[in-house]
């Protein structure tokens, strides 16, 4: 029989699992927003955004409850305070599709992607998508393995990065300044989610290995951005 | 006379002090390199940015031993756990002053920067590092009317990022898409820098008044980014 301590302990798990899916689904609206100019979604993504928020400070007050009033220690006091880390991962996550749709909704009527970028735009948010639902089913699985994967994953979101700088910066190509600005911000959003999904796998792996560092945990590189160098 | 875990707690607030003075000189040396082309001193930043890291760990590793062996509850606790948020925060300032170098290292020998943008990176950069370096202050004070007085800097910072984009834009200006790009980058590093300090500065008002939210702190707004709509 499971104790009340390890109850609590599965439901906060199942918060955060459950916050990487509201992530995944604001980011995929966000970037439906902004690619097809669509203004009521983005206003809804933007609005929506306070439901993880809230998700997130109900996570907080639960693990700082149990703290206070289990006083866990060694695994048990791991496993709250990563939990306490992966959730503002996650919700800072959701406010990087949140910016994706405050952009959509600032040029609008305009979409504010060029049409030669579309497909890389869309390819990031779907790679980025499918990295934060990863990672919740890596803290859900307690899988370390999962880490090393995501940051596999995070590689081929650094090369649409670098992609991105590429076709911006191709001179055969005519491009508004606005476009240059816009398509710029729109890149480090998608690539810092994608860091965020990377750092919440990573976390698994110190309550696994018993390390409190991603800086210790030599597959780390979550801290480590602006790869993609502009 | 002071428990052996106040006198815990003191360290611990006197290691954020101590960060919050490595961030300020870290983006202050960053700039510099940045706007001078110094590639050497690029270089420095880049590689002292595992001190600040280092301290984190330290830190870390100190409040979460504390944290296992004194068990506190109630006020003594919600300190250990705000310190953790707060180190985070201010080694992701670190990060972003080592942004800074990563980029002037890229363009050298060429100067990032173009001209007409050298007063106003420069202004960014002293207002960040005395944002930071007041966030220190308030955290060492616990003085919780700091929060206040660092949002009321933090709107400075954000006319200056609209400034940024107002110069990009201006179409009497001839600009390079590389220069465009950048500067981009750069104004969002900046202004990113400035939310970690604004952000460390209101968890010390949920420390003195026992929230636990910035949400729920009405004059928070750290975690509204993207203001400075491009």
């Amino acid at each position: 029989m499971r104790s009340l301590f390890h109850e609590e302990l599965d439901f906060i798990s199942d918060q955060l699992v459950r916050m990487s899916r509201m992530a995944a689904e604001a980011l995929e609206r966000a970037t439906r927003s902004l690619l097809e100019a669509d203004l009521e979604l983005a206003e809804q993504v933007i609005t929506d955004d306070e439901e993880i928020d809230a998700v997130r400070r109900d996570l907080e007050n639960r693990a700082i409850d149990v703290l206070a009033r289990q006083q866990p220690v060694a695994t048990d006091l791991r496993q709250l305070v990563t939990a306490l880390r992966m959730c503002a991962d996650l919700e800072r996550s959701g406010d990087l599709a949140r910016h994706v749709a405050k952009l959509a909704r600032m040029r609008y009527p305009l979409v504010a992607v060029p049409d030669d970028l579309r497909p890389i735009v869309k390819e990031m948010s779907v790679l980025a998508e499918e990295m934060i639902v990863r990672a919740g089913e890596v803290v859900a699985a307690h899988d370390p393995s999962g880490a090393a994967e995501l940051q596999s994953r995070d590689d081929g979101m650094d090369r649409l990065h670098r992609e991105v700088f590429r076709l911006l910066l191709d001179h055969d190509t005519e491009r508004g300044r606005q476009e240059v600005v816009d398509m710029t911000l729109l890149g480090r959003y998608y690539e810092r989610y994608a860091d965020h999904a990377v750092s919440v796998a990573i976390r698994v792996v110190f309550l696994v290995t018993g390390s409190w560092h991603d800086e210790q945990v030599p597959l780390s590189d979550a801290g480590r951005v602006h790869r993609a160098e502009p």
